[in-house]
């Protein structure tokens, strides 16, 4: 029991909470590309401009894409072994929905006005707050470990408890450096790749340890 | 058996229910932050003030999703130990998600309009028969035990009911008030708080006390 | 085997087909609902106005929700007992479910234009053409008791059939009737509410029979 | 084991990656409706007008559709035996839903400038990309047997991966086609038909031989 004192406020199976999860990052993934449209009727030359105007939109899409779906991936991780939810798992993840949802939103505000600071600062608080609800999601349901069918390791939920802490902090910070430079922010962010190859590999190699072990 | 009398109504299965509820209620959450939108090509003072019009759309969309989100756990709980649906129950589920569907109509209002007392109203009487269609299915899953793999207890079943009836008492109270006073039906809202809490701590009481017996 | 020949045509189980069907139900039900809206910054009259101009928009929201509902219900007893699916069951579902999928637009035609013959021909074309597909379905999963888990009695089908092909035949005789009278023909749809109570009666009657046989 | 040598990099069952899936594809289909629309308060003739002017959207509707749906079909018959998924085929996986979800604009595209190049091309290459990770995802799959409950006999996989890689040529021929004569491309689009009546067939009859041996 992990030394953890077990709360009685279970609500029941985890499966309608995944079911209605991966409804709304599924949604939330195709909204994203609603935005990636042309006006009708446009002449030749007309036509030909705004498939220029509309790169943008998706490289912004692409973007999202990839952040939506690296939360999802660690949403998937974080659940493998949970079974049983209670109201703090249901709360958390009900807010941490309400933020996917959100994306569509600052998407479309970095495709259009992406050289404004308040364009890319209301992007980078949206992915720290997605992260911030994904890592008090992870750490609660690492101390409830009655909550799921197997234990998480402590070196694969304190990796996953890092990993999302370096998200959140990379793009918290990002919110204040788009007011000096929106384009030194959008390069803040890349910051984020050698740390996600790091706890990336790591959680893969220890991950793996702890299945050989189970095995 | 409760003393209730079996109906043989039985349609199968409740999976394929609760898989199209959560599907609605994922779009529905989903597509009430579509309305957060800004117009393209705006200079930079254009798009400051779009940036501040738009924060009455991001009110009505964090209420709305709240709204939205607290009636599926709701579901969630109603549906817990529900393992077949007869035409009843799939009728009002029916009828239930017609009227989640509808939720980003009065939102978009509320967001607009939400100065007038017509809107006030329309989303009142909105979040009003969502209450009434989940109070009957409600009492008509408590009534039928036969659908279950648990009979819910009764203590719990009543304090359900008695939070739902809550719920719809204060909103229907608030479609008349909003023709009198907007802003009085919207601070009328902010009742259901306490008693949200009153019976969400009760419920949640019931529902330990149950467990630990059943365990 | 009923006197049916196998055809060694599976492709797996019907899960994932009945997950996409789900889907699709639940995403053109919410999508109905997108066209309920009103237009921003009304003065206070052109607000009742365009309050007023929404009505026809909720009645065809609520007439398309009742079909997709019904439909859907007809799927969810269809599919009850099914557990695998063939090549020729997954061609039906798709084409089922595209046409599910388009009835946003005959319901926009008939809230907006719900007085030209044109209108009311589509929507009632495109009810027509949902049935013929579920009617399809329904002889071939009948007609192949190998796919099912149990097998559905032959009055019980028949029974479906009956109904499906009443709707078929309803719908499709409002075709040309509303190129002579769009009003006569959406009265003449209110033909079916007699003929659904009589097979939806004889229906939970022969379902149930089933059912206490089977128990 | 087929001779490859397993990676302990398990994230877990397929059950979600499959309903996101499900949700992604579900979505993309019903959106490609969204397009099919009419202004609202044209006159009788600007009704008949706009109403013929629908006819091309309806058209690319059902083209996009039936790829959407073909390619599910591919998705399902890929997964039917698969149990377990692993970091490559959920990165797979979701790059190939993130094309699924672009879908809709080549799709307008097609519609409303049909006969322009450029749309011709970034259809043909937005289905090439669509094919290529599915080609990809199918190796990965068949290759990593320890992923599936069962094998996937070795002239089936060989047959799909032959299936795929003509879609993948045929269309990927079709860009620069395209810019040559997009009336050419999309007539050259129908090579595809007698190529997946072969594969078509050629699959139906191995897997009902390997069925016939497992059972």
């Amino acid at each position: 029991m992990n030394g953890h004192q077990r709360v009685w406020d279970d609500e029941g199976s985890a499966a309608r909470l995944l079911a209605l999860s991966d409804g709304v990052f599924a949604i939330a993934m195709t909204l994203l590309a609603l935005d990636i449209t042309l006006p009708a009727e446009l002449d030749s030359d007309g036509f030909k401009r705004a498939l220029r105007d509309v790169m943008p939109n998706l490289w912004a899409y692409a973007l999202s894409f990839l952040v939506i779906a690296a939360f999802w991936r660690g949403h998937h991780q974080m659940f493998r072994y949970v079974r049983e939810v209670d109201g703090t798992v249901i709360r958390l993840g009900l807010l941490s929905l309400g933020l996917v949802a959100l994306m569509p939103f600052p998407t479309t505000l970095l495709a259009e006005y992406g050289d404004l600071p308040q364009s890319v600062a209301v992007y980078s608080g949206a992915v720290a707050a997605m992260g911030a609800t994904q890592l008090a999601l992870t750490v609660v349901l690492w101390k409830r470990p009655w909550l799921g069918s197997a234990t998480l390791p402590d070196p694969v939920a304190r990796n996953d408890v890092a990993d999302l802490a370096w998200t959140v902090l990379i793009f918290a910070v990002a919110v204040p450096l788009a007011f000096v430079s929106p384009t030194g922010a959008k390069l803040w962010w890349a910051v984020l790749i050698p740390v996600k190859a790091v706890t990336g590999k790591r959680g893969k190699r220890l991950r793996a340890a702890a299945q050989r072990v189970g095995a």
